[in-house]
C-alpha cells in the first residue's frame, strides 16, 4: 500500500489523458432505487442488512461495469454504506476493489474532519493501516478522499501526510454545491471563508505537487457556483478541483472552464444521479442509460477542457 | 426508536441531576493500548480485524463498567472503530448497546457534515433507520451525535430533524479544542467564524428547547479556550456545551463556569485519555485508576457547576 504507488496527482493526470475523461462516477446507492431489487420482499428479522448490502454491492458493480469506461474515477458516498451497518462497510470495501480492478481511481467521499489524533485514525481507515498486537489492519486503500477543513491546518495535516505516504490524494472542501453553503462559506463579504480555505489548501498543497504540475491536495468546489471558479483557480493554481453539482443540482459543464485551465486533469466532474438514475429520464435499461449519460458527459467535458 | 423517547435535552437534564455528573467518557480505543491485549501475537492473514474488534469491544465494556457510574454519557469516537473495518462497526454497535444498558447516554462522535441528501443518510445511520424493500434497517440508535456545520443551515437541518424524531440530540462544532482551530474559527477578527456558527446553532436550536429550558441542539466548545465561553454562552443561552479538552489537552474544570450558568446540565465535560489511560500516571489496575480519575473529575465538575 505505502510507497508503492506514484503520487496521486500524477496517476490522475496520466489516467485522464489515457481515458480522455474527467468524469467521476458518484456511487450513492439508495436501497429503494437499486437496479436489481424487488419492490418489496419479506425476510426474517435481522436479515435485511446483509441482503441489502449484497444488493447495494451488486448495484455498484453493475454501475461501474456500465459507466466506468467513460469515467476516470468513482466516488462512493460513505454515508450510503454506513447506514447499512457492518455489512455496508464490507460492501464498500468490495466496491472499492471492484472499481480499482476496472482501472478506475476511487475517491472515498466521507468529508471527515477532526482533531489531529482522530484525523490520524480516519486516515488509517481510508488510506493507511492500523498497527495492532495482531499485525496491521489495512484500511480501505482508496486512491483519494474528501476532507473537511473546519478544524484548521493541524487537523488537515494527518490527512495530507497519510495521503502522501500512500500515493493518495485529499480533496478539501472549499465551496460546496448546496444552496445553504453561502451563509457560512461566502461570508463575511470582504474576506469570505471560501477564500481563506482556498489559501489554506494552496499552502498545504504546495509541497504535494507532482511532475504534472498538479498537487495531490485538491479542492471540492461546487459546479453550482461557476462564478466563483475563476477566483478560486487564481488562489489555488495547482489544485485539482472536484466539481460536484453538474446535472441534478443544476451546474453545467460549459461554465467550468477555469477549473481546467492548468491541465485537462485539473477539474473532475462528479456526477451520480444524472448517470445512475439516467433511465428515469431516458427510459430503457438502466445500464445502457447510464452508459450513454456518462459517455455524453465525458465527451462534453473533454471538449470544453481541451478547447 | 422514533417518538418513544422524550427530548434529548430533558433526558440529559434529568440524568445529570440523578447522577450528579456532567462527565462524558470518551471511548477512543487504540489497539496498541487496550486494557486486555498481548504486547504482540501471531494470527493468520485476515484474522486480525475480527480479533482486534472483539478486544476493542471488551476494552470499552470494561471502561464503561469501571468509570460509567461517575459519568452521564459515553462518547465513542467513530474513527477508532471504522479503522477496524466491518468488525469495527459491529463492535461500535455493541458498545452503544452496552453503554445504554448501563444507564448511560451515548453521543456518537463522528463530526459528519454533507449536502442535505447525504446528511439524511448519515442521520439514518446514527439515529434513524433506512427504508429498503426488505424492511427498515435500524441505525446505531445513539442518543446524540456531533455534526460539522461547514456546509450551512440546509445541511444541518436533516440532522436536527432526524434528532428530533428520535428524541436525540445534535452537538454542532462551534469552536474546537485543537490549536489549529484558531486560524479558521477565530478569523476574521471582527466577525469570527465561531460567532457566526454560534448564531446558527442558536437559531436552529430555538424550537428544540425542552421543559428543562435546554435545547437538544448543542454546541462543541473546546475547554482549551475558556476565555471564549462567556461570549458563546451569551450567543447560545439554551445550548448544552460539549466541552472536550479537559485533562490531556490542558483545559481545566475551574475555567468552565459560563458553560454551566443556565443549568447544571448545560455543560458536559468530555474526557477520554485522562480517564481510560489514568493508570499510566497513577499506576495500578487500569479499571481502578479509571474509576478514581472519573470520580475525581465528576466531583470537581459538580462542585463548580452548582456552586
Amino acid at each position: 500500500m505505502t510507497g508503492a504507488r506514484a503520487a496521486f496527482a500524477d496517476r490522475l493526470a496520466a489516467l485522464v489523458e489515457e481515458r480522455r475523461s474527467q468524469i467521476v462516477l458518484g456511487l450513492d446507492p439508495d436501497p429503494s432505487k437499486l437496479w436489481v431489487a424487488p419492490a418489496s420482499a419479506v425476510v426474517g428479522p435481522g436479515e435485511a442488512p446483509a441482503i441489502v448490502a449484497a444488493l447495494v454491492e451488486s448495484h455498484c458493480r453493475r454501475a461501474i461495469a456500465a459507466a466506468g469506461s467513460a469515467c476516470v474515477a468513482v466516488k462512493p458516498q460513505l454515508a450510503c454504506f454506513e447506514r447499512l451497518g457492518a455489512p455496508g462497510w464490507s460492501a464498500l470495501a468490495a466496491v472499492v476493489r471492484a472499481a480499482q480492478e476496472a482501472g478506475l481511481l476511487v475517491i472515498a467521499d466521507g468529508k471527515r474532519g477532526d482533531v489531529p489524533v482522530t484525523a490520524r485514525a480516519y486516515a488509517q481507515a481510508l488510506v493507511g493501516e492500523t498497527p495492532t498486537p495482531f499485525g496491521t489492519i489495512p484500511g480501505l486503500g482508496v486512491d483519494a478522499f474528501t476532507a473537511n477543513p473546519l478544524l484548521g491546518r493541524d487537523a488537515l495535516e494527518p490527512f495530507t501526510e497519510a495521503a502522501r505516504a500512500a500515493g493518495a490524494g485529499c480533496f478539501v472542501l472549499v465551496r460546496t454545491s448546496n444552496p445553504g453553503a453561502a451563509e457560512i462559506q461566502d461570508e463575511p463579504g470582504d474576506d469570505p471563508l471560501h477564500v481563506r480555505l482556498a489559501r489554506l489548501v494552496d499552502g498545504v498543497g504546495a509541497d504535494h505537487t507532482g511532475e504534472s504540475g498538479l498537487s495531490s491536495i485538491g479542492a471540492v468546489t461546487g459546479a453550482t457556483r461557476p462564478d466563483l471558479l475563476k477566483r478560486l483557480r487564481q488562489l489555488m493554481p495547482a489544485a485539482v478541483f472536484l466539481l460536484p453539482g453538474v446535472g441534478a443540482q443544476g451546474g453545467s459543464v460549459e461554465d467550468l472552464a477555469p477549473a481546467f485551465e492548468p491541465h485537462p486533469a485539473a477539474g473532475l466532474i462528479a456526477a451520480s444521479r444524472s448517470i445512475v438514475d439516467a433511465h428515469e429520464q431516458r427510459g430503457g435499461d438502466p445500464a445502457r442509460a447510464a452508459q450513454e449519460a456518462a459517455e455524453e458527459l465525458r465527451a462534453a467535458a473533454w471538449q470544453h477542457a481541451t478547447s
